[in-house]
């Protein structure tokens, strides 16, 4: 299933990013460009290229074959490149505002051209900074609501959304999900990362079966449930912000998945910071989880009448059903991400720069308890506020 | 998404078939062929080949493209011919004991070559005449089980899953189902076809909101569920049968599926069959359906602990929840399915040759209060017994 590297790949450099944005004209003859490598050079290469004169950027991002994390090098498709500027362009068919522009796309040399975003940061660092981005849970649940609405079932002519399926069929970075999200962090397997300290509640966790079962359930749901075309990173590091704009980044792991799956992988982010805050500044992150379901529900209400195709779309009670099912597999969702970023492989700065020590095993216990029963009350939980609830019992 | 016909594409003849044949060197230089088209001319071109001195024989099966339902003609992909071939080749791998063999097959003319059953008889038909097929439901729960377990993510690597999802992507003939089967029957719609008698008990359904509540949920699994290989089609008249064999052919609707599909559809074609019988005749189709699950469960649950690559497949309660999901789809997708035949666009002999008429509508409204109670009561009947004692309870 892999894709094969052609025998004419060949990594970018500097000015060889310069040379093909000039090519393809996307700068006036005049413009004195400089590039700039800004990745971080495990997955991709990340050029920022800007034009001296009037300061009009652009970012040349091509992905590298391999992936190297804490030091371990492996393949990885640059498939993945085609997956991302798919999605960023298909997405664009709906919120064209919350996602870079792309301006050119070669599957070849797994290249993607798109807008520079450098007036804006990435919200992770942002919210570990304590910045406020005020419009960032409206725009997300205008986000998910459209594009997860308008590539389901519901909105595509069904041959349409079949052969979506097929484009968006994402067997190695799914499988990195599989295994990192949903495996390695509940069973004693190598690439699980976490500090002695919280060995004794990890190993509470490997040996909890009755949560392990509830992590199968969950898992079967990412496997085979083809509801619509997630994002499938939607982590605050995939999110560029301000005050008042929001473009969400990286689609490289979409595929065709779970109505929840995004969802509680944003909640599960905006809850792992709120652990590192205290107790008094963690309400607007709170009210962020309120009014991203808010704006959810309510645009995707809002499309569902709107534009379903669906002969069952009006009957009483479907809405609900299809909305209820989203919410507690994202619950669900959310507690396996909560766990996998304290114990797993890839972990969150928002965590991770805790000091004191102490501190930050604290809160990391309280990250797995949280996570835990998110997992275990799913089914229960009917609104945002009962999953505040269960943090704030959590965590007192 | 419709498979272009090739210029070259043209249908076969009795004569081009035997050229075929023997081109292909399936009989000796010796043999005396005669050939003859057995279909019924709506799909497909079937042509029976026989050597006159040995009596050995051949099917050659040809998809027409285009399809022919109650005088009405419309395109049709013959793209099926590969779906077939390449679920019947696939199937083999688990149960070349239940399947026919294939001998050879060409997409550009979408023909397969295979196993001449002609010395068995299709299980509809045998039923309906009152024959016995002791093995039949022993051989259906092993083929379901080996075929389903063996092609669903608990048993391949998550890559080949995925590439085999891609190739049995089938849009155009799940869009039949998803009309005939899950749509068009529980609305008011021109494809309907029903006696003039049934018109209140059909009307009633059309207005039953909660019942077409739980449709759509089923619908839903259809389009979504994505869980292994399905047949898609796994009615009696798909079955050719004695008392010893039993072979299960046209897989042109097969497509990754739901657990419960097949089953429920098999289920089902036997319920249909059972209401079409006195009550002291009917002992021996409650015991198929009895056995069907039985053999399913043991053999499912036995692959499971043998080839699972699951880490999660040791978890208690994991094999049991993957099962009981799979009853409780399999039962609602039962339902929909005696619904359709009784007033959809397809029907089953076992109905329709009931005399006298009288009769024959009386057995119609007991399958349509049948089909709705499993569709309404499958989230609490917890065995076969369940099914059979609601059978009861409708037509006393």
């Amino acid at each position: 299933m892999a894709v094969a590297i052609s025998s004419i790949y060949e990594p970018l450099t500097e000015n060889k990013s310069i040379e093909l944005v000039k090519r393809l004209g996307l700068f006036d003859q005049t413009s004195q460009l400089t590039s700039k490598e800004i990745g971080d050079g495990n997955l991709n290469l990340v050029f920022h290229i800007q034009d001296a004169l009037t300061k009009k950027g652009l970012i040349v991002k091509q992905a590298l074959p391999y992936a190297k994390v804490v030091g371990e090098s492996w393949p990885l498709t640059i498939d993945r490149a085609r997956i991302e500027s798919s999605a960023l362009m298909k997405q664009a068919e709906y919120v064209p505002d919350l996602v870079p522009k792309v301006f050119y796309t070669d599957n070849t040399f797994a290249i993607t051209i798109m807008e520079d975003l450098s007036e804006l940061q990435i919200a992770r660092r942002g919210l570990i900074e304590g910045k406020s981005f005020p419009l960032l849970s409206e725009h997300i649940g205008r986000y998910l609501a459209k594009t997860l609405f308008y590539t389901s079932d519901y909105a595509l002519d069904p041959q349409e959304k079949k052969r979506l399926v097929k484009q968006f069929s994402n067997p190695e970075l799914c499988k990195i999900t599989e295994d990192l999200v949903f495996t390695d962090p509940f069973f004693d397997y190598d690439t699980n990362d976490f500090e002695e300290e919280l060995r004794p509640s990890v190993e509470k966790i490997w040996e909890d079966t009755p949560l392990k079962l509830e992590i199968a359930k969950l898992k079967r749901k990412f496997l085979t449930e083809a509801d619509t075309l997630v994002h499938g990173d939607l982590h605050t590091g995939s999110i560029f912000a301000n005050r008042t704009e929001t473009k969400v980044i990286d689609p490289e792991f979409a595929f065709y998945g779970p109505f929840g799956f995004d969802l509680g992988h944003f909640i599960a982010n905006l809850l792992l910071n709120a652990l590192s805050r205290k107790p008094e500044n963690r309400i607007e992150l709170f009210n962020h989880i309120h009014k991203t379901w808010e704006v959810f529900v309510e645009e995707f209400s809002f499309a569902w009448k709107k534009d379903s195709i669906e002969a069952y779309a009006t009957i009483p009670g479907y809405l609900d059903h299809v909305l209820e099912k989203a919410f507690e597999d994202a619950v669900g969702f959310a507690g396996c991400e909560i766990i996998r970023r304290t114990i797993g492989l890839a972990h969150v700065a928002d965590l991770d720069s805790i000091v004191p020590f102490n501190q930050r095993i604290a809160v990391k216990e309280n990250a797995l308890a949280l996570g835990s029963e998110l997992i275990r009350k799913r089914e229960t939980l009917i609104n945002t506020k009962a999953i505040i609830e269960i943090f704030t019992k959590v965590t007192s």
